[in-house]
Parts: C-alpha cells; sequence; structure tokens
C-alpha cells in the first residue's frame, strides 16, 4: 500500500482523511502539528503554503489540507476563516446572520496541496454545493450541522454517519483527486 | 526630522499613520505594498511577520501597522480578521449578529511592528474600549461608523473629524508608543 503523510493539528480531520484515503488503498501517517496559515481570499494558496512549510518540518513529502464554507448572500463569508468563525461567534452566528435571508445557498470547498522536495505544491479542488439550514441538526464538528448537500434526503452533514458523509463530501472529491494522481505518480 | 518607511497596500492608512507621526516630527515614507498575513489570533504575531517580510523587500527599517475590532459577546470577533468580515458580512452583518444583546463592549486594538536588519520585530500596542453602536453613524471607512469610544460625546470613530480621531484612536496610542522609542532609538 503506497503511504503520504498528512500534516494537521485537527484529530477529527486527520481521521476523515485517513479513512477516505484506505478507500483508495492509501495508507495515512499522521503528523500532528499546527502549521501557519496565511490571510488569504484564496484556500488553494493557503493550503500550498502550508503545505511548502510542512514539507520543510516533515523532511518527507506531505499533504495538507484546509477547507472551507463560502456562503453566497453574505459574499463567500466565512470562506477561509471557517476556523476562526467557528471558534467566536459559530453556527449560530452564522444562522442569525441568514435570519430573513431566502437565498441560503452555500458552497463547501476543500483543497488538498501536495508538496515534496522539490518545493513546488500541487493542489486538488472538491466541492459541494448546498443550503445553509434555518437550524442546527444533528452534532458533531464545525459547520457540518449547517450544511444540507444538494442531493436526495435534504439531510446536514452532522445528520450523516461518517460513511455516508465521507461518501459525498468535499473532503472526499478533493481527496479523490489526489489520490488518483498519486497513485499514477 | 526622522524619517521612517511606513508599508500598506491601503491609502487610508498611510494617510492617518503619516498624519498621526508628524506630530512626533517623524517623517513617513509610504511604500505601497500588500503583505502577505498570517492567521493568528494574535494580532502582534500577524504585525511581526509582515513587518519581517517589509523589511526583506523594502532593504530599509520599516514599519507595518495592523488593526482589529474585538467584540466581547461575539468572544472578540472579528478581531484579526477585520479586513476580510468588512469585504463580506460588512458593518450591517456586525450589527445583526449584535441585535437583542446588550453588553455592547469592544475594544479597537492597533499593533504597529517595527523591524530593521538585524531581523528582530518589535511591537507597540494601542487599545481603546468603547461599545458598539445600534446603527452606523457617519460615514468613511471600515468599522469606524459603528465603533463608540468610552469618552465624553458618544460619538463614533466615523462622526470625528480625522483630527479629533487621530488624536484619541488606537492607532494614535500605538503610534505614539512608537514614536517615543523610535525618537530615543
Amino acid at each position: 500500500m503506497l503511504k503520504i503523510v498528512f500534516v494537521t493539528g485537527n484529530l477529527n480531520k486527520a481521521r476523515e482523511v485517513a479513512e477516505i484515503l484506505r478507500n483508495f488503498r492509501i495508507d495515512v501517517e499522521h503528523v500532528n502539528l499546527t502549521l501557519t496559515e496565511i490571510q488569504s481570499d484564496s484556500l488553494e494558496e493557503i493550503a500550498k503554503a502550508s503545505a511548502l512549510e510542512a514539507t520543510g518540518l516533515v523532511g518527507k513529502p506531505v499533504i495538507v489540507e484546509d477547507s472551507g464554507l463560502f456562503i453566497k448572500s453574505l459574499d463567500g463569508f466565512p470562506g477561509p476563516f471557517s476556523s476562526y468563525v467557528q471558534k467566536t461567534i459559530g453556527n449560530r452566528g452564522i444562522l442569525k446572520l441568514m435570519e430573513g435571508i431566502d437565498d441560503r445557498d452555500a458552497s463547501f470547498r476543500s483543497v488538498v496541496a501536495y508538496c515534496d522536495e522539490e518545493r513546488k505544491p500541487l493542489s486538488f479542488t472538491g466541492e459541494v454545493r448546498g443550503k445553509i439550514s434555518y437550524e442546527e441538526k444533528g452534532k458533531v464538528w464545525a459547520f457540518d450541522p449547517i450544511f444540507i448537500p444538494n442531493r436526495k434526503g435534504g439531510k446536514t452533514y452532522a445528520e450523516m454517519g461518517p460513511v455516508e458523509k465521507d461518501r459525498i463530501s468535499h473532503r472526499r472529491r478533493a481527496l479523490e483527486k489526489f489520490a488518483k494522481w498519486y497513485l499514477k505518480f
């Protein structure tokens, strides 16, 4: 089985990434490090800069992952700053901002960036379109209780089990692109 | 008159900084560059990293400035991500988040970071405590129309003229600390 180092300080993310890549017969070695993130409107730019830093620290080829929830009627907020927004105003704050707004369109985006000793990071993007719910549904992690992907069922990410979510998520889509490239690399 | 290079891509900020430092007999040379900002909860850390980058680019001692509005009842949101929040949800979004919240306490913080060829950035912090208004008052820039400093008058930053604001602002306080140090340096 092929191996890859995945660097993150977020254990939930590490679990998801390992489970998804196992489907592609890639074995994940998790390195628990919190990387510097730059401020940028572009998830790709943020993830590539982190991957470059991570390769330097770990001394091996690595992947990192960054994701964000982009809400159309809020001009893309919270976007790349999703984790800070979670820590402060949280899902309640998002729902308050969306009060009285009928256009609930949002997309969840994930960028996986790969970097090795050549120090030229590559990125792989996955996106899932959906809606912001009117209330939190299901527990778990981050924005999962307020994001309903556009598909049959109308469940939030948080109402799905991990197997169901990992089959359709933005993170899955980005990792699948990475895996197809990496297996041929 | 002493000189210092101030690096920013924000012309409003460049004007304010030049006017304030003129009071301390320091002449500002503005270099118009947009610097990388890291994501961090700490304005000091962000400003120091930017100052280090700026000295490298400009090849002279420089200052940079970063500021943020920290709202107590929102756990410090928008904090260091103030400019992204301005571009997306804006002042209306902040006022919506504050609906029904009686505790309007907030503080505006400014960090000036200095760096020279020794590449050991120093920072100077200024803070002004105040309240979030119930509506936007006055025009101008960024969060100025919704921030009322705790002082007589109850005016927002935006309702003050630039001379009045520059006499009491968080940016003034940080720059004053820098100036006192720099003049003796």
